[in-house]
């Protein structure tokens, strides 16, 4: 197992990567300090799994739990959700001493994260992140947030965790589509980001699609060890923060065109990275074959990178709505060759046209 | 008038102070980056005495200006509203460059400024109070929240205003009742931090009575002096902030029981004070001769200190659930002498014995 440290001042806190880790949770929130009362949160499907062992080893540290668990699936990443929370923490009785442990996904951390955020002006949270995607991505960061009917994320806070703990045999029980389409988030830091890491991930796509034990670990701590790099050097998105955004403007258009349940979030991501690439190519960032050699890593990552069918004026639309400029230009991602990037304002309907969709 | 530094590394800010300041709103806030779109936040009985100018500056400053009105009253500081005002930002096209300005007093500040915190995970606030418990108190320090069915302020954030700007001009259409509810915080700051403004107070009663501008000023003054130099120290209330709630732990009790109406929370924290001295008495901390010179001015200020009539078991279930502690002591803030404080340890009931409450 090892160990990352994510520099943030008074905000700083460790992220524990390794196998077998869940039953030790009890320990490691004692060491920083967490030992009182607690709320577990989570959804069905994951407290069913993993709900028995994470409460026990936090009884056993000396805590007393209650477990909230929230519906499966984005679409209750919302108020009314929260709310319920809410009750709940107040309910059990949780005060400015107690904590929260996200148990789950995306929609768990980022739902009990922001719970944690705002229940009493703020109490600790520690995230333990059950898909890969939430291993590599949304645990870590302290971004938390709820959808609003009008978009994603629209209401939330930056609001740091005071432990990440992730235990890689999780993954062994996660679906086979989620494994994939956190994938798309693993290989976005390859190309936008680290050569090397790229090239890990080609010379390692074997090891990876079997779920090598040794293997998972490295590849998670990697993708952890360069977001909390750009956490640390810019931790509101002030600027650099945005190059962790590669892939995510057109795939977050195609997401919202055609359905958060046709195409799950890093799905569309496999096809926007693949855009990017050629959108890249067309402003000069890349060469024709480094597009090539990402859409081939994203294929043998068993990720689609052929975009569904949609309209022009759909994915004009969504593009705007999602980035909130109701005109001009907007900031894109470009990748720079194979592990750099590179910031371009484009206009929308420019950055179809170079995308090469024949929209 | 004047100008106040809060300094708190990046989030520092200035709050100006001083009679005829609204028109120069949209300057201030230029000054500090903010002049594109703004949403002011106000409720209608303000908005309707001060929208009109507060609009007009901020639009000449070159702002896109929306404003959102919230119904008046502390039983509007809730979800339901907050969500109201969610809609409205995101109707508006308030993106993060954009700033929302707090106008009008305590329910307005709390609200907007938790609005502003958790919209877009945080866009700049502007903290504009025009009731002198605002002015003196809730609009300094970055404490924002709404209520929960279950209790006061139990959701929120600390999230600190860009600029406050204090008006004191705005206290002359104030109605009396609560311009003597804020003389209480102002008296707080007297008794348990600062002697000689004690003095001041007693000294400039009349003055204070009749609302004459400079002394209005000074005073204003030196309560967000003493507030901006205790939340310098402990930002997030993990110690000496709690020297604030000077008053409050009874005041609270009493504005649960009797009911907001009845009691507005400055009458409630003045009845309090009165029975904190005593309580600070029977320990030792002060002479009989503090407790009847700290009733003494708050009468000459106009506030009541005879508590309404309560039963003793509601007064503790009032505590308890206003403090979140199920058992054992609570911390209580003492006055030593006027203008020093100590915290003790009491238990609810030794509490009300102390008190020298007849229930």
């Amino acid at each position: 197992m090892s160990v990352l440290t994510v520099n943030l001042a008074e905000n700083s806190y460790e992220i524990q990567i390794g196998s077998g880790l869940l039953p030790l949770l009890g320990q490691f929130c004692a060491n920083v300090g967490l030992n009182s009362r607690v709320a577990v949160v989570t959804n069905p499907t994951v407290n069913a799994i993993y709900g028995s062992i994470v409460c026990s080893s936090l009884a056993d540290a000396g805590c007393a739990v209650r477990v909230i668990e929230i519906p499966d699936g984005e679409e209750y990443k919302n108020a009314a959700t929260l709310s319920a929370v809410y009750d709940e923490l107040i309910e059990a009785g949780l005060d400015r001493r107690s904590f929260i442990v996200a148990l789950g996904g995306g929609v768990v951390g980022d739902l009990a994260g922001f719970a944690a955020a705002t229940y009493l002006r703020g109490i600790p949270f520690v995230q333990v992140p059950t898909t890969l995607l939430a291993q590599v991505d949304s645990s870590v960061g302290g971004k938390t947030a709820i959808d609003h009917p009008r978009g994603k994320n629209l209401i939330g806070a930056f609001y740091q965790p005071r432990l990440v703990l992730i235990d890689v045999e999780t993954l062994a029980t996660l679906p086979e589509r989620e494994y994939r389409a956190g994938l798309a988030e693993v290989i976005k830091y390859g190309v936008a980001i680290d050569r090397p890491f790229f090239e890990y991930l080609e010379q390692h796509a074997g090891d990876i699609i079997s779920k090598e034990r040794g293997c998972l670990e490295s590849m998670i701590r990697r993708c952890c060890e360069i977001k909390a790099h750009v956490v640390e050097l810019d931790e509101k998105e002030s600027g650099l923060r945005a190059v962790l955004n590669y892939g995510h403007t057109l795939g977050h258009a195609f997401e919202t065109v055609a359905g958060y349940r046709e195409l799950v979030h890093g799905e569309a991501v496999a096809i926007g990275m693949v855009l990017a690439a050629r959108i890249s190519a067309g402003l000069g960032h890349c060469s024709a074959a480094d597009v090539e050699r990402v859409a081939a890593l994203i294929t043998r990552l068993g990720l689609d990178v052929m975009p569904p069918q949609a309209e022009r004026v759909s994915l004009l639309e969504a593009i705007v709505t999602d980035k909130k400029s109701r005109n001009g230009s907007i900031s894109f991602i470009c990748n720079q060759g194979i592990g750099n990037y590179a910031v371009e304002q484009l206009l929308p309907d420019k950055m179809l046209t170079l995308s090469g969709l024949e929209v």
